[in-house]
């Protein structure tokens, strides 16, 4: 099953369920009128969405209407929670590489997982707004699940149990700002502005067999500027599969109906920066620090910019048949008023 | 005005207005269902509310009935946001001294803050589940808002205009995960649990002149077991006011209204130890940590515990009557049921 959220209808947009090929789409205000509300009552709305999905799917939906991405917003325009783990240690590996530090050991064993802020998410077609590019505006290319509620101690299979949905995620970070707030101790905050999530959030069924050991196995796909930058596979490299991170996540706490938990930057292991990039044959990056992170080890500091006013970043995630499964996160940066 | 959540309702609960001297409440369907709501829509909302506080507060309310504190959950049994920041320095300056390092310049200037989980707050009588208390459970008593919308960049001056709501928090904090969770460098996790807010809260005008420079001066009381803890004056040794952590929260990504902000625990410069308790005639403290900080400093090591099973804390404040503003968080910690 496919769900969306339309700007229409205030601040949690309006519940859609989206044809599997994303060309038609229908309200379904008398099930639930917000993908929140679904979520809080999933048990009870499913089969209704299903009978309308499967309606859609076989031309036989009776309020039927084109589906247009840059209609939608985030599937949850505003969540209760937000928590990004950092599943693919190469990414970190290559972070600590780049300053000269080892990884340690614990890393392999203890995920790592942020608190994220959650109250106003960006439309995935949404420009991504800043104030300066002196922040060092990067883009970083996720999965990740939306789940239903989990106990405070559940076991990883109970927690794989819980996964409702997937999206595509754009975790819009601010290098420049990242030093000194992690300096701080408490982490990230001004780092880590409002994230943007695909148009459409789809059950893990929806997969097939690219859905196994709680882990996406397809290439994610990244451009920038119109240019290919990004095609890792998201189900290889991934050390910490979903299941995981919500036992990491939930180890202290019960975690709520609608919760978000994001898969950290996609990366796959590779041998350097010139075999890395898609020009060169490689699988390339889902960030540009990574890229920047490869051209410190090897040429001594980092030679590619951070996104600049104008540019631009599409995030995109085909099945088997070249067809896009969650439709396409595509931002530009832009100088938010107060800069202007 | 005052305003509470009772528990009945669904995962929101029903907001209800609270009279002044916490006697009566009224259900308001007709005008928000829930807190959220009410932020969500607060220009519209709040002379209707103000109506409904009115005829409570002189006996005139058609639908009046008891208010029982503990019926309430938190009055926003889940949020899209809860950030809290660190804004008594005394505090952090204890945390660093007890481990020999001192306080960097740049902390008197740039607030910290750290994202929490929001998801799913726990009530202001419910208990504190822990699977262990081997974590080091103690509590954090603080002070917070609730916000309307802000804007990226919003000035001090905007913040403290959309500064809708205060209340108290308990910040439940496990100490012993917090030396490993913070080595990894992402901020807390699963050291900082659920919170619980006080069962009421206040419009800043309900404050009258306690309500300054975006400060509360009046004492925080706490007890544990009993016993009185603490009662520094949160409006005391605060060098951040809320108008600047809301700044700092908002530099970088919009706060949606029903954002929550902490001042961190309230903490009051003292002398040192055997000034510092209540009992010794100082203002004592609003957690475990910073007495067994005084306890290290002077004796070498912590002489004091953590909260065990069974140990009971409340919170409270005061007004120059001796009325309780919020009511009283109250809690007990008690095993998990999967810890049994």
């Amino acid at each position: 099953m496919k769900l969306a959220t339309l700007k229409t209808g205030g601040r949690d947009g309006q519940l859609i369920v989206v044809s599997r090929d994303l060309s038609r789409c229908q309200p379904v205000p008398a099930v639930a009128r917000t993908l929140q509300a679904a979520l809080d009552d999933w048990q009870h709305c499913v089969p209704q969405l299903g009978e309308v999905y499967a309606a859609l799917n076989n031309g036989a939906a009776r309020h039927a209407m084109p589906f247009v991405e840059e209609q939608c917003h985030s599937p949850l325009p505003r969540a209760y929670q937000w928590a990004d783990g950092s599943a693919y240690l190469n990414h970190v590996e290559l972070v600590r590489k780049a300053r000269g530090a080892e990884l340690p050991p614990s890393f392999w064993t203890d995920p790592l997982i942020y608190q994220g802020g959650s109250d106003s998410f960006i439309g995935p077609r949404d420009p991504i707004h800043a104030l300066s590019e002196d922040w060092g505006i990067d883009l970083e290319a996720e999965v990740a699940v939306i789940t239903g509620d989990l106990a405070m101690g559940a076991t990883a299979d109970e927690c794989a149990g819980a996964i409702r949905l997937l999206m595509l995620v754009n975790d819009v970070s601010l290098r420049q700002l990242i030093p000194g707030e992690l300096a701080k101790g408490f982490g990230f905050f001004q780092s880590k502005p409002a994230s943007a999530f695909s148009p459409v959030a789809v059950t893990p069924d929806e997969l097939a067999d690219a859905w196994r050991g709680c882990k996406l196995h397809l290439p994610l796909c990244v451009e920038i500027n119109g240019q290919p930058f990004g095609r890792p596979n998201a189900g290889e490299d991934m050390t910490f599969d979903f299941s995981q991170l919500l036992a990491h996540a939930a180890r202290t706490r019960e975690l709520e109906a609608g919760s978000i938990i994001g898969s950290g930057t996609v990366s796959n292991r590779q041998g350097n920066l010139h075999g890395s990039s898609i020009a060169h044959g490689g699988v390339g990056y889902c960030c540009l620090a990574e890229l920047r992170m490869y051209e410190t080890i090897e040429k001594g500091a980092p030679q590619t910019g951070f996104l600049k006013f104008g540019d631009s970043v599409r995030i995109e995630m085909l099945n088997g048949d070249g067809q896009s499964i969650f439709g396409a996160i595509e931002q530009t940066v832009t100088p938010h008023r107060a800069a202007l």
